[in-house]
């Protein structure tokens, strides 16, 4: 007899699997964001995973076109797979723009593909988690998108974190005010290095790239570095761009911003003004923001996003301004992790109903369908094992309660509950089983 | 100037995006699923969407070799789109078997590609739903699926459901003592048309290809066409594969399927034994099942399954036999439509608070805030436009609620709560406003 071909059973690289420990706490990072989105009135969309290459290769820059996934199709269609979640919202928008009335909340919550480097730690699949106010540029929806993410934060457990916003015409105001106005391209690229190369080389490329003078460069770099409460960085920033109406305008919304944040509720401490914010180039063209947890700041951003004034223009000629923010959800559980937010159990379940006796399988049933009504995720171990055997499996899996009844137990309508953290266990009758689980739970 | 060309937003042949409307009851489905899954310790996991192309086209059958999204990746591997959920379960329980420990329960909800033909009315992305329980021959395993099914449907708000069940051996047993053992697959695919194309076709193609005289034809027709409650076709189907070891000991089986179905609280009519289910040839080896809505039979089976002796042996020499079960999504939502148990809102909130008086922003952030804390979901309208147009917009959406105050309702601490379902509405102090939304939905 010839052995049969085995092969060998490997994921792509730059591809991961997601096992039960590292899936339970994503599951339930989407439920919460699902949960927050739904309170403020998102709705939820999903779009084919595959576009007309041309719809994907519109909007994308170079980057992007290149490590897009192509091919041909059964068809002989050109192909892609799409690399995130924005370039199918503008094509979504501008399809069923009839039918969706305006302004359109979505979220979208799903994996997007870019064949990257892999040596710089990225995964060639990932998942998005975004949500966007599309077709208005309401100051509302500027102060919901923060609150959203305040919500969020919360809602997963993180108590300290701080969102950082920033509006582009804020600088663009102060270039005005400067006479650099036509050079914002190439200022905001020098400042966005500021954090990584310092001062001086900043300034370098400022008088380099922009022709800025000593004295330009040092009121930008002293816009750049303001820090204080968002009062104080305002307070600073207001007369910097005194005269520029775009920059006056757009201080006045952060403040309307700050303002909206309190009135709803929210700690002022948790919202920062930070000049340094800027978030790309071009795309974003009013409020900009990003969120780090004060305990981690070193994971960057958890939370970023911004207002756009044409989320679509390559499809149709109705113009659709809007905000929106994605959840960096690799850096958020890695985050929840490192600060002990989530278990490491690889079951869904609270307990597991340890199987004795062949012949009763009748009464286990019957006892793990009582504690699932009362709410109690109950697994039947399926053998008739060793007890030793169901509990070390118990305990590998994570289950924070056995229920145990041999049959002279079963005779007698009793049942042990045993807490797998303390190992203490309690007998009671069958029909008080759920509430005792309940109340070790 | 020259008018910027537009891309033509539009989606591929076979592929769909989900609109609200659509995706809120999808996703409310997901989460029913998840939610009964995990009661029972199913844990979730999830793989990539791309695998290598010989772990796709080791196991799929010629068809779906034919359906799959192939192509070279961007470092020259064959790559593929998997094509269903169980390929790469095999696949990982293959790859991490060491650490996952025996019995793997697990559920995958995601999306599989196919290049189907579509004048066929299917779709080339859908989403697959599926729990497997691996690792176990045990009958516990056996009604857990069973059981599984019946909570699910029972949650999603089906009552009139039947699950219909077969045990491979069944069949074989009495092919056994037919003397017909060596022509299963012949006697399957001709029993398989039976529904289709009537018992004289039926009789005639297991004459020709199978060789079965009038006798043998006369007692497989009767097999596949008994009818009567569990108990009553198990009784009639018993002394038919007498004397067949298999036969008997798979009976055996049924029996005690029902036995644990009703343990467990559910209630026996939901459970039938159908001698005509078959489910595909080679792959399943021990209980298989389907469901049917009573009300809606020409929809087919939405949840379908059985039992396998080998799920990964292509991958490994490790026998890995389990059960599982896999959702048909897109039927059961076209049912729940078909019975009512879906809305039409594009809203996953239940309140709209109008926007009326632009320099109250802070009042209207406030409420919607307390109504949101109340578990009452609230979207705020971010512009403050005409009453008309801001109902309209609630009543396009779906919203069950209006939430309006006025800057003199406002002065006086006040707001109206108007149900948009009958018209009605309420005035109520400010901060009574989350309770008595709470009571009208």
């Amino acid at each position: 007899m010839t052995k049969p071909q085995r092969i060998e059973p490997r994921t792509l690289k730059g591809f991961r699997d997601y096992p039960p420990e590292v899936m339970i706490p994503r599951e339930r990072l989407m439920e919460t964001a699902r949960k927050v989105y739904r309170s403020y009135g998102y709705a939820p969309i999903d779009t084919p995973a595959l576009e007309y290459l041309e719809i994907l290769t519109g909007k994308g820059s170079d980057e992007t076109d290149k490590q897009l996934y192509r091919f041909k199709d059964h068809g002989g269609r050109d192909v892609g797979l799409r690399f995130d979640l924005t370039v199918p919202l503008a094509r979504f928008a501008a399809q069923h723009a009839q039918q969706l009335g305006l302004p359109f909340k979505r979220y979208h919550i799903a994996p997007v593909w870019r064949g990257e480097n892999t040596q710089r730690g990225r995964y060639r699949e990932f998942v998005q988690c975004d949500f966007d106010t599309v077709g208005t540029t309401a100051l509302a929806s500027d102060i919901e998108t923060v609150l959203v993410i305040h919500d969020l934060m919360r809602a997963i457990g993180f108590e300290r974190f701080t969102i950082r916003v920033n509006h582009r015409g804020v600088l663009n105001g102060l270039l005005e005010t400067l006479g650099l106005a036509e050079c914002s391209t190439e200022v905001l690229r020098a400042l966005d290095k500021l954090t990584k190369m310092g001062a001086d080389k900043v300034r370098a490329e400022l008088a380099a790239t922009a022709g800025a003078s000593d004295e330009q460069s040092d009121k930008l770099l002293a816009f750049a570095g303001v820090t204080g409460s968002a009062e104080e960085v305002l307070a600073i920033v207001g007369p910097l761009v005194a005269g520029s109406e775009r920059g006056e305008a757009s201080v006045t919304r952060l403040y309307q911003v700050l303002a909206g944040f309190t009135a709803a509720g929210a700690e002022a401490d948790r919202l920062r003004i930070d000049p340094s914010i800027a978030r790309g180039l071009d795309y974003y063209t009013g409020l900009v923001l990003e969120t780090t947890l004060d305990d981690l700041p070193d994971i960057g951003s958890v939370a970023s996003g911004g207002r756009y004034d044409d989320l679509a223009g390559l499809y149709t000629n109705q113009t659709l301004p809007g905000i929106g923010a994605s959840l960096g959800v690799d850096r958020l559980l890695a985050a929840m992790e490192e600060l002990g937010l989530v278990g490491d159990a690889r079951t869904p379940a609270d307990a597991l109903v340890v199987f004795f006796a062949e012949d009763r399988l009748g009464d286990y049933l019957k006892l793990a369908a009582s504690l699932r009504t009362a709410g109690v995720g109950a697994e039947l171990y399926p053998d008739a094992k060793k007890l030793g055997v169901q509990l070390k499996y118990a305990d590998k899996k994570g289950f924070r309660l056995a229920v145990i009844a041999g049959p002279d137990e079963l005779a007698r309508g009793e049942c042990q509950i045993k807490s797998l953290a303390t190992g203490e266990s309690t007998t009671v009758p069958l029909n008080e089983a759920p509430a005792t689980a309940l109340k070790l739970l």
